[in-house]
């Protein structure tokens, strides 16, 4: 029985970046097992939004929910590498996720069942104070693929607030939380609070509640529930983004 | 004897949705047969043009060429995700491509052994009407890979249409297909077709045909045998794009 | 004992180019080997500046000392494809490089324990000039990974100079080398030659020397050693590169 282990930075491809937190890995398995190939190693993306943590958050929740147990997960969106944030491993559902405790975990805040410090002795050499992917979670991912310790238990998680929609009568108000590479617009309004016959405004606009992007004209907003479940609003074969200038912030209202 | 898995897409980096496809994969696979190591992950890419189906199928043709028997190839370029197209598995070549029936599988159409119709029931739970890759072309993989049934045998691919070069005497009229991310000029004319002595013209300007870049000047126009066996042109350590500002379609003329 | 394979290049990800060097490389496994599964398939990167030759070699010497011995890295940064450049497999640390012989390996001039020219039969069938790549790099990394042989004996590699620092009594004299994805200006100026109380200076302005980004107020500039050992200029979950518009070649002096 492998494990996968997915790395998700911020470093992006274009230097070495991910490619030494991965070779630090893999030098520190064959150094503790002399077996490399025992694990699944996967990018979950190294192009996640720089220093944005909620980015980084979002990857969290989206791995815990769609990876096996066992699982171990490496999450560097880090600005603050170096300083005095705690370096963590965290289990949920099974699976560990490795990284720094600025907010990164907050979607594990009901979940955990292990929160451990990692322990900075199993930085080998200080190597550098600012690549504590390669120098610390990187060798701490390959003594969890192998079952060993990181260091001593621990207890929290520093938690970034989420802004959380207002339920009236016969109105939700909510927000747009990001935009994706499509320039889709997601919300932060859980689609399954909204009754059928509801209408979607943004920016004074109606925007029709459909169930797939094709359900619209090509060119034209349609609002639909995105894949994680929340209100989505798209433009079919273009970009929302583009259509509406919208921020993240921008208000977003469903009445019935 | 592994199989390698890969993936394709028009997801990106930025977000998650390249992971959760990862995910469900090997979620699937776990589910099955409790073993995920069997198996060689390869992201092809994440990065494809988006909504350009075109891409996805010259990705396609691209893997049909090079990987070797045995491997299962998910194809994500699906505009159309959540509407009537079908989503199909397609054997050619003894390799498997999963992905909707919009186009993609024209490359396809001389050389399939079998297509299937993707059994709607193998989306475990509704999860989600928009993200097939993950909820339906995943799972599916993760069967075909273990050589478990993913469907009932269909018929037919939709296929687009592909611009044909125009043959004369003395004279082969093509167009650009599509400009690489170098900026090289990709046309419709197979270099076979184009005798020894002929000139390209584009936009009025001749073109010397040569066998590699650097038979030209850095910064100067060159037309070569790409590495699929077409007529390009580029500029040496520079962007033909940018040079002739040619878009797609434009008309490419080569006499002799 | 598996061995990681590594694939690094300026292909992009919009194309199927880094899709088919990975392809040929499992074909020619299959080949050869009839068994795929025995390596880990790895991608360093393949967003590396287009063209850019010392980003190549920035990469071949981030490999080289992050990954575990065994390791084999093919590297195709390679302007003068199909030219007369040799494409040689460079032994060093008891890893394998596979590359154009055009200044990419310049790292590995004093650490190479063994230099062998590709034989071009390796080249199975004559596909491309103009994709190394996936025609010849690929297949003889497959060879290697089996331990076969590659080609002959050959000696000496392209080296470009590199532009070293100019010591004086109580002064450095450096340069901006290269500017990351985050903005972070890399000088070609080594940590540890900067004494305590040092003032490092970049277009008339000075930068404090700090452990780490968040030594510094957000968006102000600080100067720290980078994740590779030498003097980095950064701003704190900034770019560098936007605040001070320096592109590389920039003098940064450091004095005491």
């Amino acid at each position: 029985m492998k494990k996968v282990i997915t790395f998700s930075s911020d470093f992006g491809w274009r230097e070495s970046y991910a490619a030494e937190m991965k070779g630090a890995f893999f030098s520190e398995l064959s150094n503790l097992s002399g077996d490399i190939g025992a694990f699944t190693v996967i990018d979950a993306s190294h192009d996640l939004p720089k220093f944005d943590i909620r980015a980084g958050a979002r990857m969290v929740n989206s791995l815990l929910k769609t990876y096996p147990k066992g699982s171990i997960h490496i999450i560097v969106v880090d600005p603050g590498v170096g300083s005095e944030r705690r370096a963590l491993a965290v289990s949920s559902n099974e699976q560990w996720f490795i990284g720094p405790d600025n907010g990164i975990f907050t979607p594990l805040r009901n979940s955990t069942s292990k929160i451990v410090e990692i322990d900075s002795s199993l930085r080998k050499k200080s190597i550098s104070r600012v690549f504590d992917g390669r120098d610390l979670f990187a060798p701490a991912a390959a003594r969890l693929a192998l079952d060993m310790e990181v260091g001593a238990h621990a207890n929290g998680l520093t938690l970034f607030e989420e802004k959380m929609p207002i339920y009236e009568k016969s109105k939700i108000s909510g927000e747009i939380i990001f935009i994706d590479s499509f320039g889709n617009l997601k919300t932060n309004i859980p689609f399954r609070k909204i009754p059928n016959g509801a209408t979607v405004k943004l920016f004074g606009k109606n925007v029709d509640i459909k169930s797939c992007y094709n359900d619209s004209d090509i060119g034209t907003p349609v609002a639909i529930e995105s894949s994680d479940n929340v209100l989505e609003i798209a433009v079919r074969e273009g970009s929302a983004y583009e259509f509406f200038s919208a921020e993240p912030g921008a208000e977003v209202f469903v009445t019935w």
